[in-house]
């Protein structure tokens, strides 16, 4: 029976989103049970304007240095 | 001084959404008291593409089946 | 199809939310069309110590006092 | 970088979520693109005196009725 | 940690974004605590045809009444 | 006329709310405009049982590890 919302930047193709809403639902299905029919899955997108990480809006010049370093500091770890 | 957040598909006038939120207040003063100038309606449109039921999009063939299959079942109860 | 969730203070009794989950259906129904069976109403109670209405806590003194002035001007007014 | 909300009613055990997480999180990679450490995934559960559908409360005798006149329908279908 | 979704009217620019993403991130950091990097703020723009308080929507002729006769009575209080 | 919705983990006390809703709402009047009456800040505390992040709990051991290795890699950049 459960009421799934994901919140994602735009930019899924439907068939995408058909696909995520599939896997999700079987996931739901088998390890918490409930019916098939009540399980509703519900995606809202969410513009890089209107999303802050840390502060920092998605689109800003900021946050794209912070996503920089974070993966350098990642990839130097190995 | 309830919130109420009302998600559903597009295409319901504002003329529509007026006499919703109207009866909606109406209701919770009613039955729930609290003061009417708190009391908040939100909608919220989440098209086909953005809606899934049982595993598929509200806008798939899939989709449609079930409901037509729904419908059948009903209508064979009487 | 329309799901809703009302935000709103402790303290209602099952009974009064089942009036209301029934009258608000009843209503989408009624003026957005759509399936009964798939008109879900969600009740999501939050607390007054987690509720804050112009920058106050509806378990405040200060809340209490703005409540009663608006009162109060609202009965002036007739 | 999505966040999930899944409402559903209480009784799932703790293995049991960090297990739909996990696979969730899964999905999402896969099909959706971006970065696991930013996917999040919140449950929020809600009582069954605090959820309708089709307007009745899914603690009510009559929603009761109402998921078993469906279970029929559905196995006389085969 | 926490997760910050603020519903508002359209309007604002990215820059009054960035800057009130900005201001809550440090606030919730000074007085709540948690990680930086996990403090997320989602804006989700609400027309005023889509949002009633008091049982009038926001785009409405009783509306902006309603708004007129509460600055008169805030301003006669002086 | 903002509405804001903070999804936390537990553990702050009313006068930390207090003063988060206090700063916030003066953020949204300050940088948003708009009337300060309307302005509402909502807290909800979801357990770390109830937040998964990177596909763990935040109450798994696997959590603490990656929080853990987070901190270590970020005071190794100085």
């Amino acid at each position: 029976m459960p009421i799934v919302r994901i919140e994602l930047l735009p930019g899924r193709s439907t068939e995408t989103k058909a696909k995520i809403a599939s896997a999700i639902t079987e996931v739901l299905i088998k390890e918490g049970g409930g019916s098939r029919e009540h399980c509703i899955v519900l995606f809202e997108e969410t513009t890089p304007d209107n999303w802050a990480i840390g502060g920092n809006l998605v689109s800003s010049p900021a946050f794209a240095e912070t996503m920089r370093a974070y993966k350098e500091r990642t990839a130097a770890k190995g």
